[in-house]
């Protein structure tokens, strides 16, 4: 296990581009919150794919932000890399634009990281290769996820002990 | 402004149930990310109308979890009630849980706070009505949704002077 | 099989909220006839499936009506209740309201009767519990179920005998 | 207004085929009720359209029964034929069949009748082109639909006193 | 394999009508070109499933020219036919039309040449049934149908040549 | 409207990702061609409104070749880049590759040139910017434009002699 190789953020980037359909918005057509969520978890999935090339799961997703609103009659770009692995675990951070279709302009409307694991074929945790950071941005975000992780994990903690661990499976 | 009358917690609580199509799902049968994001996002949504019956947006979305998956053959439900109003903003707290068509087995999958802010017919913020909470556990959630609020502000600072206001506006 | 348990209608009744999406509705704003439909079959399926816990399939649909619209903009909240079980098939009343946004005023807009068939894995009815009435209402309810029954019975013959059994199967 | 020339039933007949995609089904690959009812709603509309060529809205669905299953990999074809108009309501009369693609076998799965209402812009009943009927099994079709018709407004005037009227309008 | 029963081009003809829904419009309210492709692509294959009661997939588009716009308030009608078969090969020629819902008016919108594959269960390329063709409008489409093979082989080999050829499989 | 100035190939260059969900796959799990066309349109459309910054209707299709199947638990990536503009219309060639998530293995599976028409906000026709070409490939796409645009203009005319022009609005 200790073989996996370790991969460039480059070497798993991307950038997804949608057209905002009449269908994605709400009645006064700006694009759902929900939808822009989707397409995250989306462009999340297809960076953290590239770097692990394994089965994966959305653990969770923080610090997502709606900043401007996206309208019919624009794109939405989304660009997402690797910010760091943890043994089974890859945050991901994922940008949105919107680009007018017809001024060209753009604008940065949300970010968010996403955390995925991945699996192997029964469901148990696997190894991801490490990630290689080069530029003082790579190493800087490298640095912010373990803050973020621990924060993530300390509120986790929290929350389970007051509301998921009173909960218990019943049947109705 | 100021005589907006406050609105209890139960007021506004909101429980949805969805049916999982195999069109939510990925190829192995589980429910997408994304998919569950979206319906967080409108189960929030009809919790925060009920309290403010104003337009809203989706502001941020925070400590989203998902701990176990939901598959084909379950019920997603989703519970959302407000933890505290900020001026023009709302708090949501969406919890949601699989229901197992077949044996009734209920389970916590996900939970999180997603915040939305009211708006008036023009596009600028409107003061929302005051949360009357009451019991134990509503002043907790209460009190802890300021802790959550100067967090995501601190980080929002953060991730604003660093990747948000570096990023100009161009046209290709 | 005689040792099914009874379960009273309270033990399997369900609300659902939908937010009516632009994609849900036809040119003039208005929700789509179909978009209702679905989401009764689906309301009234849960209900279906918390009285039996059991694989079932649509058989029939009865006095559905449209009395107001629903517009973009409104919320649609549907409540279904189990009236009676002959057997192997689970009648059910599902009513249709539609909530404004913006004012919280709400009004029934459609109901209908959705009859189910409990099946096993191969196909084949099965027995469902006895339904526990109690209220007066539930008593008034049940009895008509029979009514809606021999009625639903005798047009199906009359139809049957017409429209299906002239019908047979070709290769074309 | 009594100039409106009537119309033969051949001149609205529709017939529309469907390809079941995986997204139309239930978790055993069967087409969900709801999708069929879907499809009805549009087979009807479009033949009221045709006779009418006015807007139109969706009144009542009865006697829709399911009594085969439709399958991924099948076709569903559906044919409508209006039966009778009542000044300002179209009654349409749709059969549903599945077409098996590999064996080209065609079974009639479901029949049911619709109602529709033709208004004008402003949303007032508007007076539809009288149907002329010539078979015997036309004029049949349109002797039922007053027998059905009778039923349905019985039906409906006990249903609308005991569930439509006691609800009043509330705000929460 | 020589003993499969030739087919009329009336055998397999096909006629769809779909209704234009929100959800198939650009932000100007005509119909995405992508949705009548995919519309496309649905009603050549019913036609081509019916001539050869195979697994089919779909091999190429040529020709496809959008002459005017279909709105909103319109219906797509879908009008297919066999014009030929080579062997494995089903070529299919798809007109559409637009009917105005309030008007009747009927106008061709575009039209197409789509060309399927037939498979057995394997994968493999299977014989299809031979077309019988008759009318003298039958018989010239028949023709002009191998002038379109011939130079779509002939482009799809300068084009392999130039960029699929050149274009290796890598791992990234 | 001389002035227009001329934009380079790069400057409107587009790449699209996007993952299989099993809604776009027919029963045998390989992504349905229409859902392919649906994508191409899209990627085509955006490098054209890159390119132009105008209001577009897709025109026509040609050349489209699928070449290998796509499977669910696949990236389709699209490629698409304007090849030529004339007057008031632009070429766009869109490539189709699938990329494994497992694997990494990336393989062309269709192309096409899709041509757009760009509009003013009455509808009329518009100048679009030149396109400056300079590497020697981008000058053979160039050239090969114009065969394709001969030949696609001859195909219509025949054809629009035979099929649209014999054929007249009616109402019915």
């Amino acid at each position: 296990m200790a073989k996996l190789k370790g991969k460039t953020v480059a070497a798993s980037e991307v950038e997804m581009i949608e057209v905002v359909l009449p269908n994605d918005t709400n009645p006064l057509g700006n694009v759902l919150g929900g939808r822009v969520m989707h397409l995250i978890d989306m462009a999340g999935a297809v960076a953290a794919h590239r770097h692990s090339r394994r089965i994966l799961v959305t653990a969770s997703v923080d610090y997502l932000d709606f900043v401007h609103p996206i309208r019919v009659g624009q794109f939405i770009i989304l660009k997402s890399r690797v910010t760091r692995v943890f043994h089974t675990s890859i945050e991901v951070e994922v940008r949105v634009f919107r680009e007018d279709y017809m001024t060209g302009e753009r604008l940065q409307t949300s970010s968010a990281f996403v955390t995925y694991v991945a699996l192997d074929e029964t469901g148990r945790p696997r190894l991801v290769p490490a990630l290689i950071v080069r530029s003082r941005e790579e190493r800087q975000r490298y640095r912010e996820a373990l803050e973020r992780r621990r924060h993530r994990l300390a509120m986790a903690k929290r929350a389970h002990l007051r509301y998921f661990d009173k909960w218990q499976p019943k049947r109705r």
